[in-house]
């Protein structure tokens, strides 16, 4: 549960609704054309730019920005310091238990690769492309909402102004001018509504919660590879701790105290 | 057959209909002298930045944008494997049948190279150079339409700008003002709508379709020259699934068990 | 305390105000539910952009921007040379009482790594490491300062047209017009000034700063890596200097004859 | 001779006198004031970003975009071969000859170099220098033509401005509102049609030369080295080929089996 | 002295004074409050971006694009060679004396450092480090001035709005509106000029420059590494000519023929 999405939107919304009942009525606000056009023309344009599988796949990349809730990287270091007690007091081939207990799919995939004694430049070959690829899928979640984002203000122009040459049209009763105009602004308060409250700022939730679960992927596979090396687990800590911020060392640290390296997890 | 770039163009033309059709007619928004200015602007200014050999493959870099199927990445995966047994059982020189009914050029290309016994270095060198001018092909193609893009509102705005200077010239007749005005706006209103809606979506659905081309390449590439080397083709899968999404993954194995190699396609 | 930031705000604040008074009254551009739609949006979406614990660190990040007092790069490089010239009288491990004293953390890690006795190769790895994470949560502080500067003038855009198409729905008095048009365009004003004059720059600010501490810390990885390599001192410092614009070096020189080496600091 | 550029700005000059004739007179369109004001600011401006030496090759760079004829890949490719077959059946010694008969510098340069039994990888370095420094100079004329396609905007709303300021300032006669405004608005109309039509897409044609001559160049030095090596023609024409667009290819071969390697151009 | 700066600036500065007399007079054009928004804004915002050290600089940076005198490549190809002459004729510790007449204090260190007898990797590693902080001080030089060219027009902009509130809330006397409104433009004006005039070509310049610089500075690093391995200065000369444009290239011979390596400037 991502509570800091829910909360701006909620807080933006409710501002938002605010702000116009402080100077007029909310009906002035609700045009059921002008949504058609500035969602509909963005929805009809991210079609055109996007193949169905990647559409349809939008409402999964949207539940991210909401629910997402990403590793610690503490538990990962603790997780792979263990594994490394693990291989060396007993060898690689008794990480095979520790393999399958692992929640971690990326994890268990480069442990078992160990356990069945791959090349270590294999090793890291598959888990660096597999990385490359999860980064490149991660950017076109991104890109569609960033995508949406720059259409839905341009539809909103676009609105405005079949609003507007409308109006001009038909200039008998100049009376109808104000209100005429105010129909057509109405598609350039809801793209730039949208693009600036949903689409961008969701696409850059997305891009920080990639670079998270990149960082904890690159931890893994150095830990990883470290292990493969029979490297030593109080140099492989120094080494995966250089991934964090200093604040989250101790942490690291801390708990490591308490827990002393049980918690496979 | 691309159904998106269909749909979302045809209820994209459906809805800005309807969108004018609610607030007024369809006759406001028709002017063959704005359309010539936006169109005829974009295409001329194109030609300067174009040459014509790349402006005439125009119409075939948007017939892509509509008919592309995207090859499958689990059925090049299950070839390259199928062809890995092959060479394992009977040696690289058995490929070369098989190399003749591949339908792709590329991988069949690549596997004749094999066959005569080329230099595994040199194979590289020629696969990966076709791949990085193919890539850049396709960006010359997204490239035009992007300025396509861009050129067409620059070109409804100076044909807006040249409405409201005829227009403030002869200013007898206030009543001519708004209808004037109306008219001025229509070439901003095409330039901003074939923009959004074709040129720079269009542009978009090259760049998603090169890339799943160029990420079949890759794996193609890899798998080849892990053919070569005489990889055994469980390690082989392992390497080219790492190419791939979680879910297509699982989508090779199934398959796998079901048709057990045998489609050499 | 950086100066610069404090007299640039406090002057361009009064600078404003001055300008406001020549013109008008303050009371003209104090306007609450203004204020609220464009800060309150900002903040909204900037909470969707970025997760809470990001977003609760941006006091911290402004307050480098007011605060933060570079580390002198010549101190840096005296204190390598004097570092350097105790290790090839007494060797390595005689740096670990030197270490203890040392006020940077980073370059206490690394001379207590080298004293440890750890792998040159290591070392790099580790300090790089550290380095390059510590780039990425630099410019994540200037990422979200800067998404806020564009926020906010389209949070004022946004709230300039809700005030339009308020105005223009209740056209009854054409004297309410010039006024409520004033209203609206206090939020454009809002979000230009506070993104301009605040988010912008300070975004600007901190990567200046960020240049500056991944300089230094260049050096001194630099320095470190030589003194490990027992290189000569003399040598070392040509090396450094060699970051530094030469108007900086020259201060080296001259401080070092006074000095003479003796401030590990 | 570039026909498509030459095409381009006849018909976008015609269109646009076509559509000012449309609505207007020519006259309202013509004004010395203003064509001063976006022109003569952009050379202005232009002048403080480049120093002469370049300035005054902008009329060389802009015959560039009128006159270039691209070299025939295929031509070089079988030129490459030709000289292949004469090394392999005669030592390098003997394309000494063929060197001087050569019509391209860069290509003879080489050559030569190799005749002189220059190290491979001096010859190599020599030449993927010459050609950085090639697309240097190259990508600098684009510049230029860049700047002047962002300034002549810029200077026509600055003109725009200053007639509005001036027409809003002697608002005595109301009558004289709309023309002043039409005058003003000359200079956007004057330096948003130069720098969509010239000077960004002729920036544009420049990229697209570059990036052909540079292709060009790469195969010549791919070519070149490979005669050096001594490899197999045939070998070579494979390597070279993967350069080209698969439709190029074809003219390759077919040329070749008419013409058998005999142009040595 | 750079000619092209102060034509640029001194002509523009005509033009603009001139097209203001054609249509009104300068008066309208001068206010004092407006520039103080402009320039104070900018200023202001200025100082928040950037430490009072790099700030302090700005009229350091500014006087290069008026005097900057590029240093000539072929001077400095000449004087390497006759360099690479003497230390093939009496060795590498017979450049100690021509070191010191070097003019240029970049060349002149690499030279002493390569008499010293420093290993060519630490030569290379410690003139490619001094050249790429030399590229990057440069490169905030440029930062600044575009930084303040585009603080500038936001600043008019944001003048404009205030201008407009003011007047907008004082709407008694419509005969004041548009006195009022071109006051208030005047700020935009003035941001716009300043900026396309002023600032961006004047950061263009410095990038012009500096790109210039580095290039020679280039050619030095890679004609005293060639020197250091004791290359013949024929081949010298051929590897440097790369860099440079074929014109200049042309220079460097016909002088060399006159002066015959005398010039060691």
């Amino acid at each position: 549960m991502d509570l800091a999405t829910i909360i701006g939107i909620i807080s933006g919304i409710i501002l938002f609704m605010w702000a116009i009942f402080m100077g007029g009525t909310l009906m002035a606000f609700i045009d059921i054309p002008s949504a058609m056009i500035v969602f509909g023309g963005t929805i009809a344009a991210t079609l055109v730019n996007y193949p169905f599988s990647k559409f349809t796949s939008l409402m999964k990349i949207i539940r991210i920005v909401f629910t997402e809730k990403p590793i610690d990287a503490g538990d990962v270091i603790r997780t792979i310091i263990s594994l490394a007690e693990t291989a060396r007091r007993e060898g690689l081939l008794a990480l095979e238990d520790a393999a399958y207990q692992l929640k971690d799919d990326f994890m268990q995939k480069g442990i078992l690769l160990i356990v069945d004694g791959t090349d270590p430049e294999l090793v890291k070959n598959i888990m660096e492309t597999e990385l490359a690829f999860l980064e490149e899928r991660h950017s076109e979640g991104q890109g569609m909402l960033e995508t949406m984002g720059a259409l839905a203000p341009a539809f909103g122009l676009i609105g405005t102004i079949i609003g507007l040459i409308n109006m001009l049209k038909n200039l008998d009763n100049p009376d109808l001018i104000g209100p005429g105009m105010a129909v057509a602004l109405v598609t350039t308060f809801y793209g730039s509504l949208v693009a600036n409250l949903f689409f961008i700022p969701m696409a850059g939730k997305l891009k920080v919660r990639s670079r998270e679960e990149i960082l904890i992927k690159e931890v893994m596979i150095e830990g990883m590879l470290s292990i493969q090396a029979g490297e030593n687990p109080r140099i492989i800590e120094e080494k995966l701790k250089a991934f964090l911020a200093p604040a989250s060392r101790k942490y690291v640290n801390s708990n490591k105290d308490i827990e002393s390296g049980e918690d496979i997890a």
